[in-house]
């Protein structure tokens, strides 16, 4: 059966109907435009809307369909979508009543609450991958509490940390993407079933109970928003906007790293390459490619703004278009993350080096002005003052920060305060000592491993406390 | 007092400066930095850290700084930032003990906790404004329940609606908008003071004092992910991007409906203007502005996701470009939505276009099909097929919608299933009749007086529920 | 032959090899991938720098790949790309021997070159379609130069004009794509060849010879840029959002004018489409759809200048994923121009309704200002208060603009200067005539039909200069 | 005088008001108005359109204006834009028959008209920095001809080069950013004057004239068009992004560069800063600021590109919108471009780590495979299984490149041939030193001295050429 057979006499041009056929991307949707069906055609029959013996029928067929799957429609581009391709199976089946499963429906609610229903699915996959990431950097974390390596700003020595404190940073942003993303899911978990074309309709259908039917949290009461309201899509595609954000820091980090001259991590070969013409080399294209995806993600949000701007009410054909966008950020999102995953957590980390770049160019001199401060009860900036004149003067002489001793603080202090510090070598070894200094870092978020580990347990009570979360939606 | 008196010899060159200098976009955070440090110079008191009688000094000075405002402070560009001159106010002040103020802080974790005080405060903001525009919407709605008019798919027309529930769908969304922005509100509300340069400090801080003063909901414990993340001003925009959106679906509506072809609503004068050279023109320049600024907040979302692209941790210069763009759509959204808010609640809906309209162009003819198959029990598709047919010829032999009668249909319905339909002129002129379709839309999210009120209530429930969360953060 | 049978003993994960393939994108450059290896392996043959016979076969093997098409490679995915691909094929036919054609060539470069290859095709393909579809307008503006429509300014009305003169807009406009895409290509024209990895090579090769072999324009001298850079994608990438905003400009103006309240224009049934529920309605799918595609367009430009962001130089993997994304541009702006092209050759313009909205609203008033300023030599900004007051007061008294008479001037002026105007009732009727005002606009670029005609042959000068200067390229 | 004296009765209320000014950028089109204004009225004036004395009056007030400056006008909110002000200013100077200056002329031909004058002039102006810019990498190219580094592909040791060779990358990327400037430029050069509101006018005017006073290259014949197409801003913003992008890698390897690890260069203290709190710090402020502006110009873009998206012709109030965008990325660009310059050109390149990382990790493989192929006549393939396998194995026993001599060769050639290589010692070692390898890439665009000078030969001719083509175009 064609649509067309009603007001317009000839046919989109070949050209014209490829253009605008969504088929392609409605295979996605095949299930849940099943059980939409199913529920819709469930609430009809139980409002007495259609008879119970042709809705029995229709759902008979329905779930014959869900069984023998996709490759039983008839998904010729002259169909037009997947709505149509169903019904036509379902008349085939069971002759002209099928047309009742349309009674109260419109494609307008029909697509609006099948695309909702996987969106949710796909939603609860991507924060279960990313649950299992947070766990695996957890994991990566305890290992290594007393990995010392530099930490960076500006990409420049600024403190000693370890290995795991700038693990938790990455648990951290992943744990808010998470959130995030579920906070989004509440705006898609809504029921725009029942709006029909726009205004609902005459019939005395039930929308709560094809709701409570197909697992939705919330009815998108006002039936005009209910199809024509896509920022749903838009601010799941910006979470994973977020995401991809957050994983281009990893990655550019795993690329720096893993250079001649930084040489803190080696990438596991599984996710390097070489090159044709220069067989030494260990690229990290899988860094590089996953940071590159970046881009593909904002791109399909500045896509699916655009489209959406000024659009009046209520379904425009604009919107069809938008659903590419959200499953190809999706997708690309999804593979992004998990692979970010394995190669983080395949990569070695080389403790010497590590050791050794924290040990190299003053990264401790906070901690020597912080004890000039707790010591000598001095305010912050003149402690701030001569270590400043300190490193100065060591890096015109050519010193290695592990050469700086009392002695050398107290000649640097006479000639700013005109009095020496006096504070003992030992103190100031610790406070040179990358470990050292990194152990006294016990507030909560610092780096010690004390408070590594407080983190870490916060983050596993969290994680806990999602998965429980988790059900099947799947139901029925 | 200037940092560089430090390690570097040679200053900025007066261009370099000027482009890495924050000053312009530093005023915003005057007050919160004033609280930053009244709350850590106070845990630090508490704490021990520094002496009592010193902390109080400093405290002292901060607040005469607050009730002289931000004129008291030397701003000139060589100063760097407002933290240097607020730090500079207090030194004048009290001595060199201000430096104490300035223990076991840093500019990263202060910088950062200012501008989540201050964009929670401007959030809550927005908050309110969003709840005003959307009361304002349900009183409207009330007063035009009855107030016919024809709804529109692919900018034709579709079914007969009500002005009132084409408002709803308005509220819906913006209701949505406000939902997005609460949750986003619950990534500002965390605390990363404490934090420090990256790795917290040696000084036994309290982190969780300092959150409870300044009125965070959470810390933000990692302390690298403290200092380096900018997610929270990120998805502000973005929230404010979906939100002006939105606003600019209704700005084009107006636009639309106020042609001289349209003529569905009269804009009021206070927000049109009139053309140097045509002086019959009434332009909706106010809704076009506003229209047009979607696009500069789609912008700042770019900007803000451009820069934190593949930034490694912590803490890069890069990130103080972040504020202003912040700023900017904070602002301009802001601007916009108020805006909107008064150009839509001046305009004048013209009640007779509205009705001529919705009869002028087969908008019920939905409910003709619909009709058919509820009286007698036809499947949709037939009933469809007939309505087309009619519609059709009704078109090409020049008749309106109000000229189709039972004797026509069965006409139709004799050559398409070989007999005549049977339904009564009394049903099928109620089923041509606006309102009388509108009256049969009982459904919830429907456009029944009935289901517009039910809706309302929803909202104003909603409303009362946020107001009555609101509280005062400017505590102490 | 796999490359990493080289320096990297493992294997990459089959998930990681699927991230980072190129293959499915690589098909496009398969006839390229050919040119530019004969065209290299010629060179390295006249060089001297492989043994002639060598290259014989080699050219050899490689124009029977030609002919046997992209069919007879093995393009599983285990063979990491195009180049492994071909060049597995040709050791198949002529052994060993075959790893001369990688003499001095690198992929960074070969890649580069084919994509260039490539693109300039496609790009001269758009622009014969551009220039078809320019000429089409101008096909259509000359048959309506006396078809009468008001002009609109914020979407009221503003001076009568004709459709033609609308369609030069239009023109205009694409023949600016034509220029900036034509501009766009002299960057494209550039001939990476040779740059080898991205230092050249130590072998006496001939890089203006391949240059010339290949029909390159300029030599992408330096080889560190050579290789590394993608602005000619960027560049070529905004042409065509520029192009699909312009598009969107006319589909937008399709769909407003095909509303029943405009009612300007009858869209072709083949490009439309009707509605499941609302029989009667007509929409215009192709046009929304193509509108949507600006933002499409949109979104690949920010991917790609986001993934060239900060990259450092040579060559990084993330450049590989900026491909999909220009082809992903070509081929949608390219259906988008074809579509829109034929969508709007082939709507009915409704001649009586572009008269009647012309003579409904004042848009004559201008001319009545002009006509003031022309005649009695009054400042135009007087003319204009006396103007403005007419059609106020015309409104007021429910008059249409042809109740206008110079009587009824006479007595505004009187109100307004203390004399009558004194302008003859044949010039008023004149002024308020549609059509003959846009008789007096005859200047360059006015609406008259002789301004129009003009304008016309400029354009078809500019077409028939360009069509001539189109050469095949695919000439060996 | 209030142009709202005519239809409209009431006035914009202040926030409307403020909401849709334009006066803030107004400004920075005073002089074009002026000119504009000047050249309009001289060809009324030689059109005979208005009398030559008042003719004269009106150009003579402009000329005072001019002298006096901006300051001289009234800038009050009230006054609409600075066209307004502008014609207040003459009126008051001469009276009622300044209002001829706006004969056949409206604000929206003259705004664009002003908009075209003053961005070919700012364009002009990035033209000659760039111009600047190029010569200045010329310079120091000249002088680093033998300064040896690494070149990178994936941030990995690739191939050895010089810092001359790296530095002619960003020269020829900067050209082409000048070429696609330039290219805009022409379609900024263009005149839209004559236009009047959209369809000219029915005075006699002459387009041709005032276009050839105001030293415009081309007309923008159509005159809707001419008012409403805002392409040439969205293309110089894209040229801008395009250009920021390449200042953007630059900045980045600035930033990797300086690194601890890397320590390939120093930067001048003009463009770093230091710490509060770390005082060995030395950041790369200038550059990371520089490398976020590339995420201002990208938005400015795109929010420019969004309002243009299916605005419908001609004139509507988004436009105005668009300005501040405009200006925002070319002064944006403009100090981005010189302060990259400035840091760029007062870097220290460190001579002994270039050679010393040149020198560490098997950059000169490819080197190695290439001897083998042209001494041995050796398929590159197989070479290059050989160079792999020697690589390897040399990493396997922890020797350094330099440590790899003919023999070690022969027994991986037995391994995998069967048989020894037998390329003599000498030769080896000319192939794994970087500079040995350097001279080697002798042709066009290599990092050979010789091919280094050829490039900037070229590029300095290209420089003088360009510089030649400018004129002043401030002519009158």
């Amino acid at each position: 059966m064609n649509l067309r057979s009603g007001r317009l006499k000839g046919k989109m041009t070949s050209d014209a109907a490829t253009f605008t056929s969504s088929m392609e991307f409605d295979k996605r949707i095949f299930w849940a435009d099943i059980k939409c069906n199913i529920a819709h055609t469930t609430m009809l029959k139980e409002q007495k809307i259609i008879p119970a013996e042709d809705a029995d029928k229709i759902v008979g067929a329905l779930h014959m369909l869900e069984s023998e799957g996709i490759e039983a429609l008839n998904l010729d581009p002259s169909v037009e979508d997947i709505h149509m391709a169903l019904e036509n199976y379902v008349t085939e089946k069971i002759g002209e009543v099928a047309g009742f499963m349309h009674t109260a429906k419109s494609r307008n609610d029909q697509v609006a609450t099948d695309l909702r229903l996987v969106l949710k699915e796909e939603i609860s996959e991507i924060e279960e991958d990313l649950l299992k990431f947070i766990e695996k950097i957890l994991d990566m974390a305890s290992e290594n509490k007393e990995t010392v390596m530099v930490g960076y700003t500006h990409l420049q020595h600024a403190q000693p940390t370890t290995f795991a404190h700038h693990l938790l940073a990455y648990a951290n942003e992943l744990r808010r993407d998470y959130e995030r993303i579920a906070d989004a899911k509440k705006r898609v978990d809504m029921c725009p079933l029942g709006a029909a074309a726009m205004t609902t309709t005459s019939f005395p259908i039930n929308r709560e109970r094809t709701r409570e039917l197909l697992g939705f949290e919330r009815l998108m009461e006002n039936s005009i928003d209910a199809v024509s309201s896509r920022d749903f899509m838009a601010e799941t595609v910006f979470t994973l906007s977020m995401l991809a954000s957050n994983l281009s820091k990893i990655c550019e980090e795993m690329i720096i790293w893993s250079t001649y001259e930084f040489a803190m991590i080696e990438m596991a070969n599984e996710y390097s390459s070489t090159s044709s013409i220069m067989p030494q080399k260990k690229n990290a294209d899988v860094a590089e490619i996953a940071r590159s995806k970046t881009g593909v993600i904002y791109g399909e949000l500045v896509t699916i703004m655009t489209i959406l701007k000024a659009l009046p009410h209520s379904y425009n054909r604009d919107l069809q278009e938008v659903t590419p966008h959200l499953w190809g950020a999706v997708d690309t999102a999804r593979s992004m993350l998990n692979i970010t995953c394995d190669m983080l957590t395949s990569i070695t980390f080389k403790k010497e080096r590590g050791l050794e770049l924290a040990k190299a160019n003053f990264s401790t001199a906070t901690e020597l002005a912080d004890l000039m401060v707790r010591e000598k009860n001095m305010p912050f900036r003149v402690a701030h003052q001569i270590v400043g004149r300190t490193v100065n003067e060591a890096i015109d002489k050519g010193m290695k920060p592990g050469e700086i001793d009392s002695e050398f603080l107290d000649e640097v202090s006479v000639e700013i305060r005109g009095k020496p510090l006096g504070i003992s070598e030992e103190l100031v070894k610790k406070a040179l000592d990358p470990y050292e200094v990194i152990k006294t870092r016990k507030v909560i978020g610092g780096s010690s491993p004390e408070a590594v580990d407080e983190v870490i347990s916060h983050l596993r009570e969290f994680i806990e406390g999602e998965s429980g979360k988790k059900i099947d939606i799947k139901l029925f």
